[in-house]
């Protein structure tokens, strides 16, 4: 498949992802008035993130193999399973869809009398005072590496030649909506630079400031999840392609 | 397969994707009294619509492609994948099959006493005042075009060759859920026009006024999604046929 | 496989069915003191309704067919699916296991200082004054018969030999978590004449007044859908059997 | 593959059993001050164990067979599935990922000002005054044995030569989720004596005297499950090894 394609899906998916994950966070969550106790809460957003993923693998999975992560690609890379050539225009598009799927957000929520996109927090990532539980920086920074760790040993896991075919958007997905089910008290969750730079920018302030360790964190788990799992299972080179991510 | 089985196979579907979806709303979301805490919320509701699209999916997959929906059908036509000349048949079936649907639900919340259905909402769409949270009829609009746009794009691509056999339904289904889980709050939810003209002409007045928002929108969104499909996924009509959705 | 061993087998599934969907109800729906607000709710029982049915249809779909229900057992004999002869043994299996999954909640739940198994309900099912929405008697009716008729849809459709196979018992359970989502404020949802009357003879009095209901109604709807399936589907024996229903 | 690889990948996997599980539950089950309403609950506490299963099944299935749990890797020795000459590396790789993974789940909960983890209860296990609905400790034992014995059953039917392959961790992991969904106001649900010990070093006291229960229970439901399974399914030694769990 060509780069042109393998790029526009990835802008396309990680568009999706910040539209459907942050939207339902900042749209769906937290409701007033007549709507109050109807909010979907953090189970709800745990949810819809992890089913942006299962759906979008479904769907562009076999066409860029469905990474909508800066921290994926850079972990697959890692790992021998995605040509380093491509990384920086997986990356860019990467980012350039989160970017687009927040202002996408910012229209459609804008459309609410009232709403207050910085108050709102805009389902920006962050630690200390900008932490949904005013977890420290620390434990912000342990627990995105943990959890991208896993969440790339679970891609590398479900994608690999001897686990079943056809199952891997499901656990991979679904291993998403688990991470946040855990930590979005901690960070709002993000195991994902590019999901945390699209809102970061429409809020500005502190949401850039601490954007270093959205990207810083997830990334060093990622590359030691792509150091390990080959070690732990084995593997020689037989996986599957990128694009037989599915 | 005969037209006539496909035709009653839509009918059928839609029937309980109106019954199951909107009955969930209007029967479980919200309750009071001793039961008050324990009512299903808007989670539960975004769960319900997607699986009466999973379940009708691997039940009728294999006799109609399931579509249930008059937007799902415009998509495909454009898409390259669905008849022309079956796209009428195929869409008054599914209003048919809605409004049937929302009468057997009048006639089961009409069975709890003090039930009074034009005040409930009975699950209808709408913006402005009609809108859960009040969203302005330009959000509503835009929201309606992109979610639909990407239940297309989910579709076209989990039902496209190269993905996994048999999780199309899965993901088509969550894709449903998901996108309840974003956008309740905005419109109610509609991304099929079908399923937002059978309840409304049980409430009339402005609930039908506004019908013809979730006929342009989501219909918009699923032509552009069929046009934008097989240009980036480079399809060259080697896709499965509708019969064989799943 | 010998009948003793598929009856056994219907008898240890429909235990857990009952042990697990109405414990749930009984156990983790509504909670009060420090655990108030964790509670599971509604929605809660009603994933764990159809978990048990997903689990026990890949466990032991291979050995009876996972019926677990007198219904499901009367509709596929009516559509052709099941031997006549076997339907008193697995029926009497099914109520016998629905039975003893009550008493051993009863265990359970008496173990926590203060319970009272008739005035919590012990998730017997009703209408009017036992309808947890106080719901009359012919919208109770109404609602079993429509809910188990698409139950019977749904499982004859997804076991079609056209249906992409494996995914049965993921769709037959998520039908059932979907039939919850929608009617457990009318009649705390059977669709299941040996479910509804495992608890009813713990609690006695109007519980068991009202099981003629919640047999009448399913199996009819069972009926019908047995009988229109087949002419839907156009159907001509070539569906798997029993043994093959996974 | 050689033990080394299959231990790692055990204790790899308990390790996200606890830190998931219980770190939903410590972090995200019930939350205070703006964040209040939007806690995950005991619902959301039982999808996240499920999941921590479900992924990690997919990931390591093909390694270890991922039982993380010493009652699983008990009651697959009693069915025959399973060497007994690996038991106890198993067990002991099991336990110590689950101290492990309670170890890093405290260094992000204490990154929380004012978090107290004795007196948060870090998710351990009880009985009488430690159940969190306050159940006696015969109840806890049924519930523990009856509980453990259906997951065995699960896990032995749906890896069965005869169930639909590649479904067995779906099954598995959502039949954790169901039995979470039941029991963990009687127990705060163990049905791993791994899982139950890991939290419990760190909390002390109480927490450790009542270790013994969530040892013999579970281990006894797993015993009698491997010995029933296979007369009930007339299994002869055709089932799939342990390498073959997925």
């Amino acid at each position: 498949m060509q780069l042109s394609r393998r790029v526009a899906a990835e802008m396309f998916g990680t568009f999706w992802l910040v539209l459907g994950g942050c939207g339902s966070a900042v749209l769906a969550a937290s409701l007033s008035g007549p709507e109050q106790g109807l909010g979907i809460g953090y189970a709800g957003v745990s949810l819809a993130f992890g089913l942006t993923v299962l759906t979008m693998a479904y769907t562009i999975g076999h066409i860029s193999g469905c990474h909508l992560n800066p921290a994926v690609s850079v972990g697959l890379t890692v790992a021998g399973r995605f040509p380093a050539r491509d990384l920086v225009p997986y990356i860019v598009a990467q980012v350039a869809g989160a970017i687009l799927g927040a202002f996408a957000l910012s229209l459609i929520a804008c459309g609410k009398p009232g709403f207050d996109l910085v108050a709102s927090g805009f389902a920006t990532n962050g630690y200390d005072g900008r932490s949904p539980g005013h977890y420290s920086m620390l434990a912000a920074f342990i627990c995105e590496v943990v959890m991208t760790g896993f969440f790339l040993f679970v891609i590398l896991g479900a994608t690999d030649r001897r686990a079943p075919a056809g199952f891997a958007p499901l656990a991979i997905g679904l291993c998403l909506t688990l991470i946040h089910l855990i930590s979005i008290p901690v960070t709002n969750t993000s195991v994902n630079p590019a999901r945390s730079t699209g809102p970061a920018l429409f809020v500005g302030g502190g949401a850039v400031d601490q954007l270093w360790l959205f990207w810083l964190a997830p990334v060093l788990g990622a590359v030691v999840a792509g150091l390990v799992y080959p070690v732990v299972a084995r593997e020689r080179g037989a996986t599957r392609s990128v694009e037989a991510l599915n």
